[in-house]
């Protein structure tokens, strides 16, 4: 289907067709929901043994009473393994709560008050902060920031990335940008790994950049790979050290998608100087982490061969999701000019742009039909997609039966909202 | 042993005496610690059923999975519990993550960027900001409230309370007074608790201080009792009702010495508008709290009586312990004039007042004699104690055998600092 090839009758017969489809699937009176990023049960189920993995012992490799008060900053054997995941050294590592978000808001909320640098960088004394924000992104990432009075600016996020070109214009141009928004590994929503070039150019921006600037680099799917042959992630962490810049990154990283998704534990990795600041701050703010559950999941997951196995568990639980949601936009939509998507190979998201001006629209007419969607806009800072084409579809939670049901309900929106844009 | 009015003979007697004694205890190489009011392993295995204690099932009575992401301020059930303690409604509580310190700074931390009460109302926007602090008191209240950079004024704790007069004249005289720090029930460090006019006068303040003053009514020991006639806190929110002041207080208490010190549930109790208030920025800096956490905390302790079956175990590790030390207290130096106390009827403290400029040197002597004690002048805002007299004891932690050791050696040397400066 070509709507923009097509003549006005024959527009008018899609139309007609396209609304009998769509009352159709209306009369089902279905109730799907595809717009949370979360785990289905199922998922959920394969880390059950969390609780009731210690077995009554409570005490850490390290002779830590875990049950305790005590320790900032996290078990050490528990760093270890993060300081393997990212790609960094294990005194690195911060094992913060159940919210790796918290501990981004955290770094974000001590830059603002107390500066990253300490005093004399407190971003909330300069007249203007502004953090770079590639879109289509992540909804929680653009809402703290602006909770934090921080303006955003956006940049295009391209197959292999954000546009850098862009990013580094903005950052010789601009002298108020302080950090940068980062999904490295199934951008959310697109789903892209960021090539090593740009990796390593994302790497460089501290060269140029003000001494108070920071990377924001949320590796929130970093082993979340669909299949064996997905895609590997640059360690930013080695092109710092090529480039000195390993003050200028912060890596974040969290078991929320790997065993409770609001029960798991968070980690923020970043040079030794950055550490210590976040820590000076982080003792005020808790009595520490909460250790038995760090013990918990040290117990269910002890080195990288255990991560691995647990997350081909969920591999071979969201394929299928994926692949139900893939085939029915590619039998649908293949041969038209009605959107674009991209396969990815991990993450949580297939995102879907729509022709301009339609994704608010496709987003009714599937909620009004059954199928909830993320609100279209939730994707850019402010809620506002400039074009307004930018769908996120969330395949985890429903079983692969209702993906179909929804998805066909999707494609059927997108056809009949794009021929009646053409009419109208 | 009354030093004041001991002859210069006397006293050189007592010195030579007291060092030998002093010299006797070094000559043990004791290593005992007195410092931290954490419960000991003895209490912790009280709540050992804690992991494990769900059986599989994650389901929360009002049908949650609590493994998955959200429900921003806990479970229902768990609220309710927490209404129960506090003397609230179930829905004027959030609860939190493992650290109710948290739940105070981000109540002071909104307060600094965004206002208790709202845009307008931001601390940060005033030239300056004052708490005030009943001393001696709690060293992290000082420490979070100067983080922020909050002024801080002293106020004497008296044995029914902050000196309220003082506390009065302050909120009257100074338009800076933003907050007032109490722990009402077995305060830290004096043990004693608010008297019902105390607790009456306090709810009254927010009929005469500012807008966006608020109580952080830290009542962390709200059911730590050491026996079962232990005095009676009046609930402040009942009072607050009456005075319409229901907006000028936080009420703040956890489980931390109820299960598991590190690893327990935290809860904020305030009105509805403070509750909105705090939830609207609380969504920006968490993806929700730890539910399977809170889900085992209601299974273990489903009711108060359950709760009280388990504070009365805890009372009975705990008593024998001030047991301890009070009677070496008692024996040592009731009849004397070098130094003074309370008993407290539950909590985590001793609080010990030696004669005016020999708490640094006590704590010093019986470092270097094997008992470590808590800095003196950390009971103070900016840890200094004007008067250098307070030194708070935390039997908690050791056996009632190590008390006797320690407070031996305490005994000796508040002894022998008395003596020598009488001497010097």
């Amino acid at each position: 289907m070509y709507v923009d090839q097509a003549s006005t009758e024959q527009l008018r017969a899609w139309e007609s067709e396209l609304s009998a489809e769509y009352q159709a699937h209306q009369a089902r009176k279905l109730q799907l929901d595809l717009t949370r990023g979360k785990p289905s049960a199922e998922q959920l189920s394969l880390s059950n043994a969390l609780d009731g993995c210690l077995n009554g012992n409570y005490i850490a490799p390290d002779g830590t009473d875990t049950r305790n008060y005590g320790g900032l900053d996290g078990l050490p054997e528990l760093k270890r393994l993060a300081a393997e995941i990212l790609g960094v050294e294990a005194d690195e590592v911060v094992v913060g709560g159940n919210s790796s978000l918290t501990l981004m808001y955290q770094a974000a909320a001590f830059g603002w008050m107390f500066g990253p640098n300490g005093a004399g960088s407190e971003w909330s004394k300069e007249e203007k902060v502004t953090f770079i924000c590639p879109v289509p992104g992540y909804d929680r990432h653009f809402a703290l920031t602006q909770e934090l009075g921080i303006d955003m600016v956006t940049v295009p996020m391209l197959d292999d990335g954000p546009d850098m070109d862009a990013v580094e214009a903005l950052i010789e141009r601009d002298p108020t940008v302080r950090g940068l928004w980062c999904v490295p590994k199934y951008s959310n929503p697109t789903g892209c790994v960021y090539s090593d070039a740009t990796v390593e150019r994302i790497a460089r921006l501290g060269q140029k950049a003000h001494p108070a600037f920071r990377v924001f680099w949320d590796n929130a799917y970093a082993v979340h790979d669909l299949n064996p042959h997905a895609p590997r992630l640059a360690p930013i962490a080695a092109y710092c050290r090529q480039y000195g810049t390993e003050d200028s990154v912060y890596q974040f990283t969290s078991t929320s998608k790997i065993t409770f998704a609001g029960a798991g534990v968070s980690f923020l990795a970043t040079s030794p100087q950055n550490l210590a600041e976040f820590k000076k701050h982080l003792a005020f703010a808790t009595i520490g982490p909460d250790k038995v559950n760090q013990l918990r999941h040290l117990r269910l997951i002890p080195d990288m061969e255990a991560l691995r196995n647990l997350m081909a568990q969920h591999a071979s639980l969201l394929q299928p999701r994926f692949e139900a949601v893939l085939s029915v936009l590619e039998e649908g939509l293949r041969d038209s000019d009605l959107g674009s998507w991209l396969a990815p190979q991990g993450g949580y998201f297939v995102s879907f742009d729509t022709r301009p001006g339609l994704a608010r629209e496709v987003v009714r007419l599937a909620g009004e039909a059954g199928a909830k969607l993320t609100p279209a806009g939730a994707t850019f800072p402010y809620g506002k997609g400039p074009q307004d084409t930018n769908i996120r579809l969330a395949p985890s939670c429903p079983t692969v039966a209702e993906l179909n049901q929804a998805m066909a309900i999707f494609v059927t929106c997108v056809k009949l909202a794009s021929v009646r844009q053409r009419l109208a």
